[in-house]
C-alpha cells in the first residue's frame, strides 16, 4: 500500500509539475492559441485606436469595452510560447526563448500597461485614452521588434 | 451651420449605428476573428474536460481560472458571425444567417452556461464541476450540430 501511495503522489507532482507545454497536445495548437488571443486582443486594440486616432467617433462606452477585452486578452497569449513551439507558422524569434527574462518582462509590461488603458477608458475621457492608447501601442511595437520577425 | 451641424449629425448617428461589419476591415477578419475566439476557449474549456474526465488530476485553482476564461471567451466569437462572412474558410452553416434568433438562442445560452461552469468551479468540488462541464458541452454540441458544418 505504502509503495502504490508513493507511486500515486509521484505521479500526481510529475502531472502538477509538468511543463505548461502539456497544457497543448501539440505545439501546433501552442502557436495557434498564441496567434488566436493576440488576434482577438489586437481587433479590440484596433477599434481603441480607431477612436483615438480620430477615425471613427468616440464612444466612451464601446471604448470601455473594448479596453477590458484588451486587458483580459493581454494575460493570455504567453503561455502559448512553450518549449517546441519555435518551428513552423510562427513569427516568434528565438530570442522568445533564449531571452525569457526580457520576454517575460516585455508581456508583463503589457498586461500593466492595459490595465492602465481599462481604466482610462473608464473615465470616458477621450485625452487620456489617447494617452493611455499611445503607450500601450508603444508596449506592442517594442516587443514585436525585439520579439517578432516581419 | 445648420446644414453643417445637420451633415456631422447624421454622419455620427450612421456611424453608430453602422453595421457590426464595420467592426472588422473586411469579411476575412470577422471568421478569423470568431475562429480565433473559440479556439481560445476551446483550449481552456478542453482543460477543464481532461479534470472533469478524470484524464488530468482536479486542480481546483486551475479549474476556476480556466473556467473563468472560457466565461470571458463565451462572450467574443458572436460578434463575427457578420452579414457577408458565410463564404471562405468557414464551417458556418447558412443556418447562422438564416436563423438568427435561433443562433443568438444558442450562444445566448453558452454565456449563461459558462457563468453557472466558473461558478461551480469557485465552489472546489468536483462534482459540481462535472456536473457544469457536461452541462456545458452539451450546449456546444447543439449549437454545433445546428449551425456548424462537421
Amino acid at each position: 500500500m505504502k509503495a502504490f501511495a508513493c507511486i500515486a503522489a509521484a505521479a500526481t507532482l510529475v502531472a502538477m509539475a509538468a511543463p505548461a507545454s502539456a497544457q497543448f497536445a501539440k505545439p501546433e495548437d501552442a502557436i495557434k492559441y498564441r496567434q488566436s488571443a493576440l488576434f482577438v486582443m489586437g481587433q479590440h486594440f484596433g477599434r481603441i485606436g480607431a477612436m483615438a486616432n480620430g477615425k471613427v467617433p468616440f464612444d466612451a462606452k464601446a471604448a470601455a469595452d473594448n479596453a477590458d477585452v484588451v486587458a483580459a486578452m493581454s494575460k493570455l497569449p504567453w503561455a502559448g510560447f512553450v518549449a517546441g513551439s519555435d518551428k513552423g507558422n510562427t513569427k516568434a524569434k528565438p530570442e522568445v526563448w533564449t531571452n525569457q527574462a526580457k520576454f517575460t518582462e516585455n508581456h508583463e509590461k503589457l498586461v500593466a500597461e492595459t490595465a492602465k488603458l481599462a481604466a482610462a477608458a473608464k473615465t470616458g475621457n477621450l485625452d487620456s485614452l489617447k494617452t493611455a492608447f499611445a503607450s500601450t501601442a508603444g508596449t506592442c511595437k517594442a516587443c514585436h521588434d525585439a520579439f517578432r520577425n516581419q
